[in-house]
């Protein structure tokens, strides 16, 4: 049991999300996929009094939410996977301090969505775990704060530049069947195209999902059309037709099949230049509406491919290239109906 | 099989280190272990142009160290799970696209030694994967400039302050027989008792490793003398007593054989401080001497309960409070000699 081909998981004692919560901020609450998200704040602040317990608000939020829906006490919970993109992982940790469950703290950037749903799926799946949390977050301010210079500073940007998602997701992975189901995942390799420039992730992460989902299809003997979605993190509208191209050029059409959470998340007259970004876009959108849509039958089998730059101001000041990861983890509708 | 009391792991298909590497500075090759090391750099810089390139040569030392001894191609392990101080995992990541391995990166400040073998052990004992390669580093400069003040400003310490060990530390975990088995594992959860003094991540440390030392007897339905030794990873002189203290109200008395490795790696008489710490401090005592004992046999069951403070200068300045946590791992004399 376990691996499959050269970097794929293959789960063969069926593991389930359980139950799954998401928290955004007011930007992603004026998007399409508003209707789908558990907790929409009117207010980037969250109601708290800095970015940083604003970002740390939306992760507990998305937790409650997750666990009310399951009838779950954290007290029950037996595993905690979090990662974020502020650093020392600070919004995971000072959580896992409040929630009191075991910590495995993860960081592959915006890929920490599927590493730790991945690792808490492989975890579950070994009887290491009997329920299993996984959460990421980010915030814009926060992030801006961190990789770039403070929001209040105005700074000006190119339309290559990806805007950072404000919200958090969480879910819950254990044995108990429910309508959505973990069937496999696909562990990525750091690739490095030899970007510089960190107003382009898009292209910087492009690279990493192309070798995830070409060695994902091979070491699974599937086609693109196994899959009703393929949805990639956050290549933005710079990075995905990259992805298509290069897929292409394997001769793999993933066109008809993919998505991009980047561009879902937002309508395309917000001013979110390229598109969204960070570790909580692709969790927001994958545990609102897709889980939404397998949960109601119009998906049956999806991919969700996290994208992650792996970026840091000290490496950019360094003359470094930013090389990119990509996690992909399988989802399929459970036997359970809603 | 898998989970033992509550946050414990037991791995009950027999996984074992095969084999293991260690790079360290120049302060570290003065110390009393320095025949334990694979590497000594007689130079900070150890041969690169910046400390962050620095570290990340120690890495890859360590890691080339540990595949030589087990006659292993990189191209032939199929999971690499690593961590780091530097913002976004810096070392870690780039180590890893040098490699071109499928990574998880893990963050658990200096926990992530331990958390990232426990890990390792969990999926190759549940055959996700057939050979996983663990690695941490810290490095002295690199550290000083991310929390504190770039070393070149000279600032001034107190007593109570660590001292960043300069190294790194690999190892490879198989289920090939080898002389040191990995026999169990416990995932901490993350304590706080306030302490808000960046200079003293001893204090801020000591209750995560009692928490985890505690949980882990109880689990397994040990004693402290079940153990040859229970090393922490980077307490210090300061955290130290603290933790026996702790242990002392709870009716245990690991006095006789409890050590630790920051205590451990330097002669008393170096300019250290309280004692060393960093990813590398437990990774580099561990994957050096503590491994040459259980092979020697001079030790049959040795408890390493890796130490993190989960600090952050952005929390610092927002007046937070400095959690710690603590993951340990169970290592057995193995079947097999030297």
């Amino acid at each position: 049991m376990g691996k499959t081909g050269v970097q794929s998981w293959s789960f063969i004692n069926p593991v389930y999300i359980q139950s799954s919560g998401t928290a955004v901020g007011p930007l992603e609450g004026q998007g399409p996929l508003s209707s789908t998200f558990d907790r929409v704040h009117d207010d980037l602040h969250c109601g708290e009094d800095n970015w940083e317990l604003a970002e740390r608000r939306l992760m507990i939020d998305a937790v409650h939410s997750c666990l009310q829906k399951a009838g779950v006490d954290e007290s029950n919970v037996d595993l905690f996977l979090a990662g974020d993109l502020l650093n020392q992982n600070v919004t995971g940790n000072y959580v896992a301090r409040q929630l009191g469950i075991p910590l495995l703290g993860m960081f592959g950037a915006c890929s920490t969505s599927m590493e730790t749903l991945a690792t808490a799926a492989a975890l579950v799946e070994a009887g290491y775990s009997k329920q299993a949390l996984v959460a990421v977050s980010s915030h814009n301010a926060t992030a801006e704060r961190q990789f770039r210079y403070p929001t209040e500073y105005g700074g000006q940007k190119p339309k290559t530049a990806t805007f950072t998602v404000t919200g958090s997701g969480a879910a819950l992975v254990s044995k108990t069947p429910s309508p959505v189901k973990i069937e496999a995942a696909t562990i990525g390799k750091v690739m490095d195209y030899k970007i510089k420039d960190p107003f382009d992730m898009g292209s910087a992460m492009a690279p990493a999902a192309w070798d995830t989902i070409k060695t994902h299809l091979e070491d699974m003997g599937r086609v693109p059309e196994d899959y009703d979605v393929i949805a990639t993190g956050d290549l933005s509208s710079v990075g995905t037709p990259i992805l298509r191209d290069l897929m292409k050029q394997d001769g793999y059409d993933i066109t008809p099949v993919h998505k991009d959470c980047g561009l879902m998340v937002y309508h395309s007259d917000q001013p979110v230049f390229s598109g969204g970004s960070g570790c909580a876009c692709s969790a927001v959108v994958t545990y609102g509406k897709l889980l939404d849509d397998l949960k109601l039958g119009t998906y049956q089998r999806i991919l969700i491919v996290a994208t992650g730059a792996l970026m840091s101001p000290t490496m950019m000041q360094q003359k470094e290239s930013i090389p990119g990861i990509a996690h992909a983890v399988v989802l399929t509708k459970g036997e359970v109906s809603q």
